[in-house]
């Protein structure tokens, strides 16, 4: 086998990460593990204007309000979305800084190194 | 606040995903939201030749071998990792096809939409 077919360019595969960046980025990883919490990101991502609230979400989901609530409140305590309150609803929105941090991990580099 | 602050250009914050897609990612991502894990991959990817044994990583965990081994088995079963047996060891290297799963994910596009 040569070098070049096991060589993986994802910044996760080019040298030890330290334990303390392990450990806040599963703590990250943990808030997006979950299929509800995907889509709820990818939904409000994609939302007219990159921002979705409570009252835009919930007719995807076979869930209660509150179980929506809970997983939102997860991706907001991991720092994944922001809410802003204007009248009655909360309107969510994504960090782009911090779903970066995952990208910045997996995500092949622009241009691999040379062999 | 204007359009352009509130832009995400990862994947995941541009189209809604379908459950079936969210249910697949929800899996690789929970393989991998350990930090254990996170810094086994690390390590099996950044050594020398992309591949790496049990023997080459223990010493850099105070876990015994069947935990080491039964985080290596999560990273297997996901499909992130791949091993053969040679001698006395199994050495183990990433699969860049299921870590880039996850970088397609999360990663900005190299060319964000103008808006």
């Amino acid at each position: 086998m040569s070098l070049a077919t096991i060589q993986c360019c994802a910044p996760i595969a080019r040298e030890p990460l330290s334990e303390g960046d392990a450990a806040e980025l599963a703590t990250l990883l943990k808030a997006v593990a979950d299929p509800v919490r995907l889509r709820l990101l990818s939904m409000i991502g994609s939302h007219t204007g990159g921002e979705a609230c409570v009252c835009d979400l919930t007719d995807a989901f076979e869930l209660t309000a509150p179980t929506i609530s809970h997983h939102l409140k997860v991706l907001r305590t991991a720092g994944l979305i922001d809410g802003e309150r204007r009248g009655t609803w909360v309107y969510y929105r994504i960090v782009p800084e911090t779903v970066n941090k995952l990208g910045a991990l997996f995500a092949p580099l622009a241009e691999p190194a040379t062999v």
